[in-house]
């Protein structure tokens, strides 16, 4: 059995030539762009004969009847807006390859064990409302209530009141609550399209997502020394903040390379680091540092002990060059992981099986929150996402719609 | 036989007194706070009996004669400005360390063998003119002539102006003529406040300047790398501008170490550092760095040797790391060795001889790159330079001065 690739190919084209808006696609949270694809989907699931409800903040549910129709669901989702000038993919992709998958199963005949819903989830990007898995966190009364007073970033619209001109009811995100039954999801799959550039590296079309990479950030750290002339203190005398980050940074490599042969999934950076232009020069010492400490992990454990050794190699790296550490408190946000058995359900589908974890966030990591078995696989992709470039050929979506569909057809995975 | 301590304790005070503008010393380079100095020098001298001279362009000797008048003459020297808001030492103590001996040898009754001369370099800070050594420099006839169209930093007016205003000739500088002989003189010697903070912290008094360090320094170095998502792009796949330039610091830091061991005198600073604000994010890997490695030893071919090293590391670390170092072109100031004869008598005259090279520039690095045997002494001096915060007591002054004078009566050292 094979998913409805030429119905892909019909979605894709018709999601481009509607949203596109000069050079890249615009499928605005709430707004135009995403009720058109929301609307396209809707609309071809019909015409396959498939139940079709929206929820009360605008979720759309594309539904093939299983034998037992009060059993637990099988949720097949992924979101329909895209950032500002994005491209095609991005979000789209999986709800397309969910359409596929039903079209093929119900051509064929099958009809499964349980309700199979695509979902086609509303407002996962934050570039709109500053917050990101508005449609899914909103699902499950996840949702601060504050934020229905965020203007939108464009029009300076709030959420509510954008919601409201849109038909729908923003009383469950006031009164946080949940429009899904955790218990009610026998599994949540998501396909999405890779965001960086492992898979083409790798030369794979498609890859199981082990689980989506948490992050613990120090944004706003510090270090302090003394400024002083660079040619009259010699090293003993010094309190050079740039040489003391410098070892701090160095020494974390090191325990991420570390890590990673013991094959822990990890990455350590820092993205912002400067001295301070009102007192820098070439001929000083630096007496002062600021700069960013991002940990990323599947594992929160490994997030918490790579921060714990940063807090510690701060003050000894601190007091062997006599200048200060201040990393400041970390920004937290747990890592999610993919259900073992959807994983090996997903592996078993490939021709040429390959794990890896997502650095980016994804409406997955809110249903795996939830308790929810949780799969995802991605296609690769070039050029990452958020841009008009992103490029995902049909051929590797086939791929991983195939994979899809294959763990659909004997789910539950032995 | 003692230097005259009195007479240096009356100098410094008249010159605190008459030069301090505010919280700070301002002794404006051809300007009333200089001329002030200049003007106390000359009427003390004149009062010791000294013979006192004018050239060309403003330095003031004040000689105590020789038995062989026409034998080449001993210079004890240093500068009377000082940067704006300094302290009342940097500059002035060596002038004055040098009538404090003619004045001991003169009441001893001592006549020298050959000249000395105490002169009172003018103009050798750059905060006025952006040029340093603009006196012993002018003296040599080593100044571009186009100097002479600098306009003083606070008032705007041109050197040559200001030469003029003050009742001085440009011309000697227009020529590129030199108002000094070097094969007429036999030594040049200079007692200075160290600028660091090594005597402080070795609890000696003074110290004899091994040499003055040059400076090679990569003033624009840059690293080019590639920006990407700091959770989607796993570490094989990076090109971390911030990671590379990380590691190309700390292997010079290492460079330094291994130099500092086999015993060379040696610094290297990066003072300046930064990711580009328009680019950089917390959630990104940084895509480019900006960076100055400066470097700096009294041997000239340390800091090629150390230069050279810098721009393989960044061929062999870029090449690792995917980025491309950009170094730049060095900008380079050579260095100035003090003569290894007068740094054995120096020595000889101090209870616990210590020695230590130069971090910054000095009068004495330009009459040593004229071939002229220069020797230093440094006094213990607390919290730098160039603000009103410089620290030295008589005390330490008095060893230093003390040193000075039994080099001159012992002249030639053994």
């Amino acid at each position: 059995m094979q998913p409805d690739i030429k119905l892909a190919a019909t979605l894709f084209d018709t999601l481009d030539r509607t949203t596109r808006r000069g050079r890249g696609i615009v499928r605005d949270s709430y707004g135009d762009g995403e009720q058109t694809a929301h609307d396209l989907m809707r609309s071809t699931a019909e015409s396959l004969g498939l139940e079709t409800a929206v929820d009360a903040i605008g979720n759309l549910s594309m539904t093939l009847p299983g034998r037992d129709r009060r059993a637990p669901r099988i949720i097949v989702g992924s979101h329909l807006d895209s950032s500002p000038q994005s491209g095609n993919f991005d979000g789209a992709a999986g709800v397309v390859a969910g359409l596929c998958a039903l079209s093929a199963l119900k051509g064929a005949g099958v009809q499964p064990e349980c309700d199979i819903a695509v979902m086609g989830i509303r407002a996962e990007e934050s570039s709109w409302f500053n917050i990101s898995y508005l449609g899914s966190g909103g699902a499950f009364g996840l949702l601060d209530p504050a934020c229905l007073a965020i203007k939108r970033s464009d029009n300076g619209k709030s959420l509510e009141a954008t919601l409201l001109e849109r038909g729908f009811d923003p009383s469950p995100i006031r009164e946080r609550r949940a429009l899904l039954e955790p218990a009610r999801i026998r599994a949540y799959l998501e396909l999405h399209i890779e965001q960086g550039p492992t898979l083409v590296a790798e030369r794979l079309p498609a890859a199981v997502v082990t689980g989506i990479r948490g992050c613990k950030r120090f944004r706003n750290a510090r270090c302090l020394g003394e400024y002083g002339h660079s040619g009259a203190v010699n090293r003993p005398h010094r309190r050079d903040a740039v040489a003391a980050t410098v070892a701090l940074l160095h020494h974390l490599e090191a325990v991420w390379l570390e890590h990673e042969r013991q094959g822990a999934d990890l990455t350590i950076t820092s993205g912002e680091l400067y001295t301070d232009p009102a007192f820098h020069a070439p001929s000083k010492i630096a007496g002062e540092t600021r700069f960013v400490i991002d940990i990323r992990s599947v594992s929160d454990a490994l997030m918490d002990e790579v921060a714990d050794e940063a807090r510690r190699a701060a003050v000894r790296i601190g007091a062997q060059r006599r200048v200060t550490f201040d990393l400041g408190a970390s920004s937290d946000s747990p890592s999610a992981v993919m259900d073992d058995g959807l994983r090996a359900g997903l592996r078993a589908q490939l021709a040429r099986p390959f794990e890896m974890a997502s650095g980016a966030g994804h409406d997955a990591a809110v249903f795996a929150k939830m308790g929810i078995p949780t799969g995802m696989i991605f296609v690769r992709n070039e050029h990452g996402s958020h841009n008009p470039d992103e490029a995902m050929s049909l051929d590797d979506f086939a791929v991983a719609a195939r994979a899809l569909l294959g763990l659909l057809r004997d789910f539950p995975p032995s």
